[in-house]
């Protein structure tokens, strides 16, 4: 078994020619990446969960374009081979809004390119990619300041480095808190079904030297009321016009559970979250992965009596989140105060 | 694999000189029984969860107290050494007070018998069991009154035959209102860490024919917003005398959820989960297991900046129970009118 605190490991790398996708099913027992070289395997790496995490799903998808595109450039009618090879992505995943704000960044900067469009797309992917870890540090800055002198907080899921292209929105959140000195613990939920806080979040922490406590989903009302955290840090998946927010399967209880002990609620993501198409959470659409993933092989068959419900997002109304922080700043209130009363800090 | 539809199966059989228990922990993949011929061996299966669930606890418990007395009577001092093995018993498991419910019992039977005690032990572990399985039916028929038409119900842990003397308390309420044809959909929480629903919850509910739908604890909130239940029907540990309810961890949470949904909380436990030695749930030993429960193995090391809190049981407050049901009667409302307001069926 690999020491992960002396490991740096990302998510995804660009090798020029070749996407390399961390399988993340494997951590924190096995560090393993796969290579990419076409848009059809990126998108089986978000459909499956080696990759996931919204804005890391974005930066995949728009390598994954730019793969596709030196593929088929300069084959005959490359554009719409490269179209097809971006619905492919576009269907790999539907709730996270970074998907497809990705994939259409990609799609506009090829419709404008004239001649050889590697170039451009090469430099636009890595941009995107650049300028969401800038604005992870950025977030986490904004997001420590009203943290303030806070000593311990609760994460659902994992939103840290390899949610994103590095750093994190949430656990960028708490990297920047713990490094100024107040917060001293930092709990995660195990996050089932694929339990994302008990293999990657905790694992991640751990690697830089950030105590981590574990607890089941459903111990978190009992954590609450026992008083021992001030505030519960997420991230999102995707932001309405109104400030609602899906996030993973789990966070909706965890405010409305906040709510009633007094704790606060802080949703950490890029701009780029935000899906201003749609008024309210309730047209977001919500994932429901395979029964399989909660069920004992014995319950599979077709004539089982047992069966499993299992969405894996849920949609928190504005009105339950405390404060929405962006790289461009943050919100307030904005059940109250509304989306567009973000603050550019 | 064994197809479960075609199988009964007790959690406990008496065979006359041993106790067979079945290995809760290997369900629902295998059907296997450890025969214990001895307290110590009895204490073990309880502590390492090969038993579980507050009522069958206490059955398990009155036999290792005859196990005892079969071994040590009529040897010198024969009452100390089972007085030892008693002690030892009661260290198996802390919070449910039926395991010291069934201790005593045996305890001031052995003290008031004369002669050799073996057969009067013997008479009256089997009536704890029997009756047992008699108090669930009876909680059943209560339960499912209070059910009246209810459509769909959420049920966490498993409080079914296997944590009881057979039919179950919970799954006692849920059984006697599938019968009565208005019941449709159970869902059933994983039940983290042990996965109690998971496992042995939609197997029960699958080998009496009804339908049962499992999710992750966390979609809990988010199955209530959806309008998908009426009632969140579960079991007891211990229930003080002002009406809080010690359960499985999560029962906190899914109550303060509940009532923030508009669904109804029923806690279905026999008579003898109250303690009346304590006022309140604030005095109640929260048991706390093993962080390995939750970790993976490289966080086990001494020096890991990863560790978990696992607090195995919570405390609802009466003020979120709108039912208790018991097989001697039934308490609406048990924060308002107080437990003395049983009222007697």
């Amino acid at each position: 078994m690999s020491n992960p605190k002396q490991l740096s490991v990302q998510a995804l790398q660009w090798n020029g020619r070749s996407l390399s996708v961390l399988d993340q099913r494997l951590l924190p027992e096995k560090i393993a990446y796969d290579d990419y070289q076409d848009a059809a395997g990126v998108a089986e790496a978000i459909a499956s969960m080696r990759v996931r995490g919204a804005p890391a799903i974005g930066i995949a998808a728009a390598y994954g374009v730019l793969l596709s595109a030196m593929r088929h450039y300069p084959a005959d009618n490359w554009q719409d081979s490269v179209e097809k090879d971006i619905q492919q992505l576009a269907a790999s995943r539907p709730t996270a809004v970074n998907l497809f704000w990705a994939l259409d960044k990609m799609r506009r900067r090829l419709n404008e390119s004239n001649a050889d469009p590697i170039a451009e797309l090469t430099q636009l992917a890595q941009q995107i990619h650049a300028e969401d870890i800038a604005a992870n540090h950025a977030m986490g800055e904004f997001g420590a300041d009203i943290l303030g002198d806070a000593k311990a907080v609760l994460t659902h899921c994992n939103a840290g480095a390899l949610a994103t292209g590095g750093y994190g929105t949430a656990l960028g959140v708490i990297r920047s808190a713990y490094k100024r000195g107040h917060l001293q613990n930092v709990y995660a939920d195990e996050t089932r079904p694929w339990l994302q806080g008990a293999r990657l979040t905790v694992w991640e922490l751990a690697q830089d030297g950030i105590p981590a406590t574990l607890i089941a989903d459903s111990a978190a009302a009992w954590l609450m009321k026992s008083g021992k955290i001030d505030w519960i840090v997420v991230g999102a998946d995707r932001i309405t016009a109104n400030g609602d927010a899906a996030n993973k399967i789990g966070t909706y209880s965890l405010a409305v559970l906040a709510k009633q002990h007094g704790v606060k609620v802080m949703v950490a993501a890029p701009y780029s979250t935000f899906d201003f198409s749609l008024a309210s959470g309730d047209s977001i659409e919500i994932e429901e992965r395979n029964p399989k993933e909660l069920l004992a092989d014995c319950y599979l068959q077709d004539d089982s009596l047992v069966t499993a419900w299992n969405p894996v997002f849920d949609v928190t109304p504005a009105e339950l989140i405390s404060a929405i922080v962006t790289e461009r700043g943050v919100i307030i209130d904005p059940g109250k105060n509304g989306v567009r009363s973000l603050q550019t800090c």
